[in-house]
């Protein structure tokens, strides 16, 4: 199907780690007194927005970290939570410590028998290096979105990626649970895998829709994306 | 001794692989006829004048795998080699293919289970990273010059480095066989490792020479750079 394919880049948050689960599970562990999901739910909302303040220039180029300490510190004011700077801190390094959904790190170790792994997130570096030593992820290379000053869905980012790879567009499969990410891809020239998660927003969370036929794979899983290349 | 040190940053060529071992040993596969270790010498004597080339602007940005074929080409053309495009081309990618040291491997593993370990090469990314795979070497990370635009021993370079990490400059720890990187290393804030490589030059190589203390760790291996930084 993708004979020509390389290299796989991987969206990473909701695609390879739960941020959901993650974060409702750190808001117990810490004892935050908020509600769990809402704040999981409200803490990712905040993210789309905030990257289009990066991307019309109402904010300069600021990294995933900052962005997501700017919509915790208002997610903690709105509920009226002191919580010390420490504290704050470390509950904004979550981000860093998302647990792998069951089947990403065996999947990865899979696929790289055969292709080169790549990240290609807007995550920044040291927040995915983080997340790699932690959560045992073996990337043969950690591509963000930080090294070319573009989040996704900005073209800059896939071709981006080509290009510190050495390979052609269509040398790249963009593997991702979410179809805006592919289609952005894919109108660079890229192959596309969608893998749906469907608790990616919690049980019960809507799945965003695609048309048959839209991607180049569909796989339940990293585990089913390995059988179908052959790996 | 270095007790703030959070990821190890290290020089490839030479320091974590065997360039002219490797070169040599190629030469003879191929039947290439020319004088291996002669070869493989000017081949490596041709790379700094040509990344002078690039930052003193008189060849715009040209990435090592690119410098490595005017190089190559060059050679071939003073010893009277004609070779065809695709052989060449397999011949320029031996740079991809070096074989480690014999202990590179294994001492990254362990320096990995406490400290982040990256490339800080001149390779261009998608060579290390075909090296790294190569060879089995198990970065966290891999950063090239090529994703500052410039070469060591530019300052940007390391700088970079520890922004893309979200390190102060001193909770780096720079590893070369190279007095020169380690010099400017220190010149940024880093903190240094001098693994000395005396058949980097082949037998009978002269190795740079360093001051007594100007580094802050000297060792033989990684295995003793392990021992000594406690992993």
């Amino acid at each position: 199907m993708t004979p020509q394919v390389r290299a796989l880049v991987f969206d990473v948050f909701g695609t390879v780690v739960d941020w959901y689960g993650s974060i409702v599970a750190e808001v117990a562990r810490i004892g935050l007194p908020v509600d769990g999901p809402g704040f999981a739910l409200a803490w990712r909302a905040g993210y789309e927005p905030a990257m289009q303040e990066v991307r019309s220039g109402a904010l300069p180029w600021t990294n995933v970290d900052g962005l997501h300490r700017r919509i915790l510190d208002r997610l903690l004011a709105e509920r009226g939570v002191a919580l010390p700077q420490a504290a704050t801190e470390d509950l904004n390094r979550i981000w860093h410590r998302l647990v792998p959904w069951p089947d990403s790190v065996a999947g990865l170790a899979r696929l790289k028998t055969r292709y080169t792994v790549s990240t290609l997130s807007n995550g920044n570096l040291s927040l995915l290096v983080a997340m790699a030593r932690q959560a045992g992820l073996p990337w043969d290379a950690v591509l963000s979105a930080e090294l070319f000053g573009h989040y996704k869905p900005d073209p800059e980012v896939y071709l981006g990626a080509a290009r510190l790879l050495d390979l052609a567009p269509q040398q790249l499969l963009m593997v991702a649970a979410h179809p805006g990410d592919l289609r952005a891809a894919a109108a660079c020239g890229l192959r596309t895998a969608c893998i749906p998660r469907p608790l990616e927003y919690g049980p019960g969370g809507a799945l965003a829709a695609w048309a048959e036929g839209e991607f180049d794979l569909v796989a339940g899983d990293l585990g089913e994306l390995a059988n179908r290349l052959g790996c």
